[in-house]
């Protein structure tokens, strides 16, 4: 029996991901209609880099923040890897560039711009 | 006793509609989220002008179809007004891109890449 060719995973559990062909726009759009896991997605772009899940404070328990990093995993918005006992979530910010030009940018931006418009208000 | 001020009705049934200051990216996302409401969203952007809701030819039964059509409404993304009898779609682009600069087009672009993209596929 061979290994599956794809996941390297180095002795750890390996989590399912969308190939770039099944990411579908209507699947992102969702992911992303969730006030938490909007700002998940925007404090994963402003890093740049894998944060774990325990790097986010966030007013829910761990189970809910578990649902929504896999609401995105499951969407193609983020990747998330286990190494050694921390699981770590990356933007898939390449492959969501090459499918949707432009978007995640743009997402990003509305969102700056409605948290500053709130603030105003 | 007065008539309110913001919505000459001329004797017809008046839709909700949020205000643009109520209108929130998440509900606009999630609004987007389906594949036939983005449908919905696209042929309005395409044809610039209202469109009742009998213009469009969906595989949906007609309250399906009137359960898209208002969580588009209420999500502050289309215009819904009685005319005569006819209940009249229209896209809220301009207070859309007002308060979410760029991002429809963003959208709209971005449903139209997947298309090609799923066609060739």
């Amino acid at each position: 029996m061979t290994a599956p060719a794809s996941v390297p995973a180095a002795g750890g559990r390996v989590l399912a991901h969308p190939a770039p062909e099944e990411i579908r726009l209507e699947g992102v759009l969702h992911a992303l209609s969730d006030p938490l896991r909007l700002r998940i997605v925007r404090e994963l772009a402003a890093d740049g880099e894998e944060l774990s899940c325990s790097d986010f404070v966030v007013p829910v328990t761990k189970s809910t923040t578990t649902h929504h990093f896999r609401v995105l995993r499951e969407a193609g918005v983020i990747r998330q890897v286990y190494r050694g006992t921390a699981k770590m979530n990356g933007l898939r910010r390449e492959e969501l560039d090459a499918l949707f030009p432009g978007l995640l940018d743009s997402l990003l931006g509305a969102a700056a711009h409605q948290e500053e418009r709130l603030a105003d208000g």
